[in-house]
């Protein structure tokens, strides 16, 4: 069912927060390049727009003023730039300006077609004097060329002839936004983006900036084509510059105005004004329709390769459907650029990148498309050098400590309980290469990037942690629950660590074995001593055990805390960090997000099922969900509980976060993680998949809302569609070799189809 | 000897960090009003000088900028303000200014008279062209009129006849001292002090300036006296006003500039105009002599209550003479203000008040000056609403918590783990108002100021604490220890805070019996109830202990961490907050300053001798005494322990820190706690006194290095000298009635004189 790829809007609503709302929910991104999907025209005055157009991975360096500067605290940080407004579009008819907020709208609607890659405004509208006009706006980052954007505007004179004015504009002096209220966006305005004289080059205006701070140059061209014969002025002011489009329709007749962008940056070219300028001449030179195409086959490929769809909830569907194409419209597609907290679609978290890649974004990837995958983990290897030089300042004589926010590798967190300390990331990123690899076995990419990653943090643990007791601890970290910092053996990160330490051991093995080591070891300095000291440390990891309740307790000392009081807070005081001070948060129990659970999910063979219960049952008794990246890990987990009906509360919170913008908070941008983990709430919830070392286990259940639902696995190039039911499940395979699964528990071989009973609980 | 009573420096040095440290050392203040010893007549251009003029309790508020801002984050703070240039005197003889970097200094010398209360800096200068100018400045901070400054200014002509001119100036527009690369002064230039223009009242000028934010007003007066007639002009600029007096003398003859100086703000006075002009107008209407005599009745008074005198080391004996100064020249004179870390010698810290104030610096007061000790118990009594605010937004919702920093009573920490987190500060200031109280058993101060500090103090620790396993715990706090945040169960909070508890019950009943109860329950809504369960709370705190080392852990974790590795830390990483991360120090076992060992003075009863001793050598090995209030307090239990080699060595560490400027930040201001810490050191230290139940306990032993020392006791009014000498000690009653006293363990009344000698160990 197509409509399944439509997610659409109808009626006019001209609340400010609406319209906000909208500009993220109807973004259009490519992973390289993204627009907010402000209106053309723009809003009357005293409406707030967050009117921004990214780069994945462009930045300029901000001031960030401490407090109290101790030794190592970063005081710079990098942000993602609004780079350029080339949005503008002025419609005139007769003497009145089109202006939805003026005269009556008579028909609206917004769609996102996820098929074809465009987001469309729609719009019937009566001037004041009463020329009905209808709008048809299509929008496209193209993913067949990164830097390319194209609108296609094309305008209707329903009931009148007369004069139409377009006027088309190109404007380099951006700003980002701005609340000095709000924490969790820039405080004060600041002019980063320095353009110079925008530049006319045969019809196409050219504009180039440089940053502030940190020397980076950004170049955009727009080339306007209008269907039509119409008299064209031109006006180039100092950092804008403008073609104005005259002509007469006839009653019912329209015209279309193409405008053509493309944005480079020196990050990726050397000469970005001549990218520009070639990929406005190279996409301009055939017809519009040819990269819609491109773009429609793209896509095609893309939801053979990863669609889910839902029986007997359409709504959910396509709410499913929809964070899956944000997650492609966030990747970014070279090494140089991963996947912002928010993608490209707004700038909350100023454009960072998190331990979200890695846990909650990258499996999707990895499983899927493989190649993605490899740009978002070198992408961490290219900034290895900047994570060596963090654990230096943080105290370490060896290995590498992430950034627990960044963009180009350095750290960008300004307070360390809850940033710099959460050495987790570490891990996070050791088992996103542990993942890849265990999908596709490629040594190579092992020896070149994979295994240096892994030593590098493996040796973090050494230094961080200490052997006391016969037991390696790792005291004074924060783990992924931000309402708990600062601790000792937080089990998460223990159990991480391990991991990350089992498989450094491993990976030695696996490039010595193949003869692939030396080169590395020799770079590094690594010896089989040394490593050795990592298989010892991992198997005396201290791993945090409550004998009274059976549990993992979150850390050494979570267990003695006084539970917080839940029946005496407000529901209007979450989240609770916008409430109460992070001293008072600390001292409690209670957790932002999953910590313990979600190591029950990432290493569920640490624990057994009945420990792994009682902790889901202890832990969710004191969480509150405040992080979006919590319910998902929830629902996995109730789903592996066989839990299925709270597996699918959660789920349904998940799924719906930013459609619903249920944590208020959409406007800044998507929460790209929450989206990997509706994915992975299907998948490894429901569907039950996990990856071992004999393979791919499925384990598939059906929530009673559903008749039946179905997704893809790939598996070492053969790709399987999993359809579930209320009776099991069927595999067929859709491409590719035959393959050795495990489901519900058994050994099969998948050659061409089979259907597999849901053994009784 | 009277010149244990004069400290000096000779011999001219023109190097700006020797300049600096002496605007320090040879400060004029009298708690009320302090000036930094600055050249009248300036430096040379690109010459640093921190010219500051400050009021005890008079500041401004200052955004303070969060890198990232969670709830109840301060972003704003007060600071002390360089109020107004009264010192400016410009010295011509005929065409020549002058100025020690020219010409040639003949003679040179600083002086702190510290029986006379005064500061004076003689030289004798040749001009470039040949003459030769003998110039003696005598500054005074009066303590019999606490607005008053006086700069006694004479000129001697010694190898010429000719014209002199005396510009004396009066300046307005004065900022506070900023150096953008020390973390520990302002970082910004700021203009806080907002001069109107200046006024000329009978020959008086007077500047009225305003705070840019607190909104607080400052009036100056000033009036320039010359022994000899002269032409008199005047000059008024925007913020200054001028008076030249030009002469002619003959050589060999001298001219005197008295120059007659009152600040006063809106803090205490409602028209401090008014009352700056009527504190000149009648402090110039007698002789200089007049205050100077007044001056050294107040000095001679203060003497004889507290001197210590150690012989056979004269330069220690004028350190620890020099430290009891600084102590009186801080200590703030009304309930307005309190002890500033850095006194008013300098910017250091702000001006802010810490426990430094009740640990350090009360004992000294509350021996030997109760009325002064009574005003800074009553500064935090005045402040309990701020700290009942603070509580709260920390999440409390019972009790108050006193700001780890202020000025006026709200928190000014920017950095909450070793700042506002040092929850102790609440039983510091209730272990003050238990020690007045033993000293003086005044119920009446208990009953209207005391009580109610103990009772809210108590309440926060109900809150903040919280009963598990049948032990009252506290969790994550910090102690005084800067090193190691945020933890569970500090040793010296929890023995604190139990004290604490345990006197609000005391407190409770002793009120009760008085018949003095029943206005305070009232007014704060306490019931016996509510004191039983502080009771409860005090009979069932954890008190840490490890059984393995026999030792009081610093709290939960602190034995489980790895010892920091002092072998590879190299000398000039020291302090360690300057050169490491605070996650890495917070890791390890190292302590900044002591903690444990601070509780095993001040809390000495608690633990067996034997623990403490072993206490004392586990974490003597691992604190650096990067605080400046450490040595101190290893010096005093090192003594209380017989380790009295040790506790010497300490000890004078400690009493010539700023002497020798060891921490080599002096040039910001004295080290008021580590003064307060050199009498300790003697006191509690050496002379081993203690306040017990039952009276003054002594047990005086005798450094190696001295042949005897002898210092002051205060015991209800009645005034006992100590010497002590290698065989024991004299007590001599030098006023008031006869007095019960344990020495040595024994029993003795004291009614004349009595001779005790020391038993062996």
């Amino acid at each position: 069912m197509d409509d399944l790829f439509v997610f659409s809007k109808n009626g006019w609503n001209p609340d400010n927060r609406e319209l906000m709302l909208d500009e993220t929910l109807f973004h259009s991104a490519n992973g390289s390049l993204g627009v907010r999907s402000a209106f053309e025209e723009g809003y009357p005055a005293g409406y707030v727009s967050i009117r921004g157009q990214y780069l994945n991975g462009f930045y300029d360096y901000v001031s960030m003023p401490q407090a109290e500067k101790l030794f190592g605290f970063v005081d710079e940080k990098q942000t993602m730039l609004n780079v350029v407004d080339t949005q503008g579009i002025v419609l005139k008819v007769g003497d009145e300006v089109f202006n939805l907020f003026e005269g009556k709208v008579l028909e609206y609607s917004r769609t996102l077609d996820m098929r074809a890659g465009r987001s469309e405004r729609r719009s019937l509208w009566r001037s004041p004097k009463g020329r009905t006009v209808e709008l048809a706006v299509r929008r496209m980052a193209s993913f067949a060329l990164l830097p390319l954007f194209t609108i296609e505007y094309t305008v209707r004179t329903v009931d009148f002839s007369g004069e139409v004015t377009l006027e088309s504009g190109h404007r380099g002096a951006v700003g980002n936004f701005s609340d000095p209220n709000d924490p969790r966006v820039a405080a004060e305005a600041f002019q980063h983006i320095l353009p110079q004289a925008p530049e006319w080059v045969d019809g196409t205006s050219v504009v180039v900036s440089a940053t502030s701070r940190s020397k980076l140059t950004v170049a955009s061209a727009v080339r306007n084509q209008l269907s039509r014969p119409a008299k064209v002025s031109v006006s180039t002011g100092a950092d804008a510059a403008f073609q104005t489009f005259t002509l007469t329709l006839n009653q019912g007749e329209s015209v279309t105005l193409t405008k053509w962008t493309a944005v480079c940056d020196s990050v990726r070219a050397v000469n970005c004004r001549g990218q520009a300028l070639a990929s406005v001449s190279e996409a301009s030179s055939v017809p519009l329709e040819h990269w819609y195409r491109k773009q429609r086959e793209y896509l095609d490929d893309y939801w053979a390769q990863c669609s889910v769809h839902v029986e007997g909830d359409p709504d959910l569907s396509r709410a499913v459907t929809y964070n899956l194409y944000q997650l492609l419209q966030s990747v970014g597609k070279d090494p140089h650029a991963n996947i912002a907290a928010k993608g490209l679609s707004g700038e909350g978290y100023e454009g960072h990148y998190f331990w979200d890649t890695e846990i909650y974004l990258l499996p999707f990837f990895s499983l899927n498309f493989p190649a993605l995958a490899r740009n978002l983990i070198e992408f961490r290897h290219t900034t290895l050098d900047a994570a060596r030089e963090n654990a230096r300042i943080l105290g370490h004589k060896k290995g590498a400590l992430f950034p627990w926010r960044t963009i180009m590798g350095k750290e960008c967190s300004g307070y360390f309980p809850s940033g710099t300390a959460q050495y987790h990331i570490d891990a996070d990123i050791a088992y996103s290469v542990i993942q890849y690899h265990q999908l596709t076995g490629d040594l190579d990419f092992l020896a070149r990037v994979g295994a240096e990653i892994l030593f590098e943090t493996a040796r973090l643990w050494m230094d961080v942690g200490h052997e006391s007791g016969g037991k390696f601890r790792i005291h004074g970290v924060t783990g992924p629950d931000e309402y708990t910092c600062l601790v000792n053996n937080n089990y998460y990160t223990n159990v991480m660590a391990r991991h990350n330490l089992r498989w450094a051991v491993r990976a030695w093995k696996l490039l010595e074995d193949a003869g692939k080591l030396a080169p590395l070891a020799a770079k590094l300095a690594l010896t089989a001593v040394e490593v050795e000291g990592f298989a010892r440390a991992a198997e005396t990891m201290l791993v945090p055990y409550d004998d009274e309740r059976g549990i993992n307790p979150q850390d050494d000392s979570f267990l003695d805390k006084p539970l917080w009081d839940f029946a005496g807070t407000p529901k209007d005081h979450y989240p609770l960090l916008l409430h109460y001070h992070p001293l008072h948060l600390y001292r409690h129990q209670v957790c932002k997000q999953a910590d313990t659970v979600l190591a029950h999910f990432l290493l569920e063979d640490d624990q057994d099922e009945a420990t792994v219960a009682r902790s889901f049952e202890y832990y969710e008794a004191v969480t509150t969900h405040d992080s979006s990246l919590s319910t998902c890990i929830f629902s996995i987990v109730a789903s592996k509980l066989g839990q299925t009906d709270k597996a699918y509360k959660y789920f349904e919170e998940t799924s719906k976060l930013d459609l619903l913008n249920t944590h208020g908070n959409t406007k800044d941008g998507i929460h790209a993680a929450n989206m990997g983990g509706t994915y992975m709430g299907i998948v490894f919830g429901f569907g039950g998949l996990r990856l071992k070392d004999d393979g791919l286990h499925l384990n598939p259940a059906l929530p009673a809302a559903w008749s039946s639902y179905d997704f893809k696995v790939h598996d070492r190039g053969s790709r399987i569609k999993v359809t579930v039911d209320g009776e099991g499940c069927r595999l067929t395979l859709e491409h590719g070799p035959a393959r050795t699964l495990t489901v519900y528990g058994k050994q099969v071989v998948l050659e061409g189809a089979l259907t597999l009973a849901r053994p009784k609980r």
